[in-house]
């Protein structure tokens, strides 16, 4: 006998509940659903039954009759890391511990196991998915989802109709820049990703309006472009330093670029923030607290990201989709490095 | 109308397909699950029918037949980070991309949110449970899960019953302590996180172990405990030099300690790893790759322990559970620390 025998061979049921009530299985069925019409000594004799056989109604009974499983499908297409996680939790907070509960679908990048995956939600009946990777870069819209109501968190889709819940980097880019000239840094470079990532492209065209609108050209003339790295964060200080050795600020493109730039500034002999001021992006603690100084740095609030992106979730399950970009605000953690 | 009213009402029933191929409804069913007995053209024509109407059986109608639900709940208990991934993934692997969900429960270390989830899987009738979580101390059971086969995994459960799939942490610290003596060093330290931690002691009682099995003794005399931050590993290396400046090689408990221990021999003037050895525990990309050199680490195959933890809970699921602590073995990546 297998493990789902035995459950199944112990597991009350309604008959069962409806037996020691001395009730018809469909008076029992009433009477815990809070249908029809009953005496309310009879209600209460099933309820006192029920509580007593400790009977747990099968919620996959429920299901087929309310046409709802109260089930999401959560499909992150590169990976649950750093990114998907507080998108995650923030979903998972929205949608109420245990209410509906979440089916986690790690495609890995990979179309074939997104269609794997998109079959199987069909099969389970999901209500509704939300997608998220760790790229900004719009992606296509899933394929053959049309009749399952969707939100793309983090990452949009390209779909002009879809729901899309985003980061607002042209903000966040505004408190960084914001945050330096206010201290009275007026030679401020950006050190950032590949130019093929929007996160980078974004961040970059949105700190030079900021800029722009500050009456202040960027320090290097141009963005530097390199990899999402310490390592590039530590070379590319050595450029900015030849080209524009009076810069008093470097806004880092994310948190990795802007240790590399702290640890390099500090080892050759400039003081961070005395003479050059660093901010990074993304909030990651662990490379913000471990920097030395620890990074001020723009936090995208991801968890609010991904709580936004189930209530636009919820209201499409309910009928009333709300297609475009939300874009949620960003807040600027200030450490010892500005 | 809802999302949920529009699907219910264009998605085709097994009713339309028997229609089609003009049969009854029962004998539809045994067509698709290939029971009963038939005239191959009929069942042939009902294949077509449900293939011209992209019928898709209903799981949750099959599951209230098969008492499976092909679905297990994987609980983490403090976080989805950097440990919990890759034994999820593993366990993803295992469980057949799609064939078996995995249903997402953070319970973020609160026991209320536990017996919650714990409620909810079990109206959802799943069929078993995989518990994770990032400490290795290992935990009570979970409370009232007595009828739901479940497997922890990374993090042990104190039931002498239980089946546990862990890491070999006594075979991942030979490999360190071998890997340094076969370089000829022969005064080594060891420096790693909280006395409270089992990750921490049962690393240091086997570092001890295996330094007196090659006939050395810890080059300061004894482990130094801290915290898991690289801000420790670098006022560690202050304490081991002035304890015992001939030390050769420094042992840590994970990679943050070994990279602010790499970080601070650097800055005191010794060269790693021509004065000092630096090996380093999790083999976390992130810290192992970012460290001026790069460490060698020992992984803990954490994919392999959810693909292990998966096998061991479909066993139990089967009715062949296998109690007991089964412990996977690590594996060295030698980089240039060393």
């Amino acid at each position: 006998m297998t493990a789902a025998d035995h459950r199944a061979a112990t597991r009350t049921t309604l008959t069962d509940v409806a037996t020691l009530a001395g009730v018809t299985p469909g008076t029992a069925s009433k009477a815990l659903n809070g249908r029809g019409k009953l005496r309310p000594e009879t209600r209460q004799r099933v309820l006192d039954a029920a509580r007593r056989l400790d009977f747990r109604p099968n919620q996959l009974a429920q299901s087929l009759i309310s046409g709802r499983t109260w089930t999401v499908g959560l499909i992150t297409t590169d990976g649950i890391g750093r990114f998907a996680t507080p998108v995650l939790l923030g979903a998972e907070d929205a949608l109420g511990t245990g209410e509906i509960s979440v089916l986690l679908c790690d495609t890995r990048g990979d179309a074939i196991r997104e269609q794997h995956y998109l079959r199987t939600l069909a099969a389970r009946r999901i209500d509704g998915i939300i997608v998220t990777g760790r790229r900004t870069d719009p992606r296509p819209p899933l394929a053959g989802s049309t009749d399952v109501p969707t939100v793309y968190a983090f990452a949009p889709s390209t779909d002009p109709d879809g729901i899309n819940v985003v980061s607002d980097d042209r903000q966040g880019t505004q408190l960084a820049i914001g945050h330096l000239t206010g201290l009275g840094r007026r030679n401020i470079a950006h050190v950032t990703g590949p130019a093929h990532h929007a996160a980078a492209t974004d961040r970059a065209a949105h700190t030079t309006h900021w800029l722009a609108a500050a009456g202040l050209p960027l320090a290097t003339g141009r963005v530097q472009h390199g990899e999402w790295s310490e390592a590039w964060g530590r070379q590319a200080v050595r450029g900015v330093l030849a080209t524009a050795p009076d810069t008093d600020a470097i806004f880092c493109g994310n948190d990795q670029i802007a240790r590399g730039v702290t640890d390099a500034l500090r080892e050759s002999g400039r003081r961070v923030p005395d003479d050059i001021a660093v901010v990074g992006y993304d909030n990651w603690d662990t490379m913000a607290l471990a920097s030395r100084p620890p990074l001020t740095s723009v936090d995208m609030n991801l968890t609010e990201i991904g709580r936004l992106a189930a209530l636009k979730l919820l209201e499409a399950i309910d009928g009333r989709p709300d297609p475009g970009t939300h874009r949620t605000p960003c807040r600027l953690v200030v450490r010892d490095s500005t």
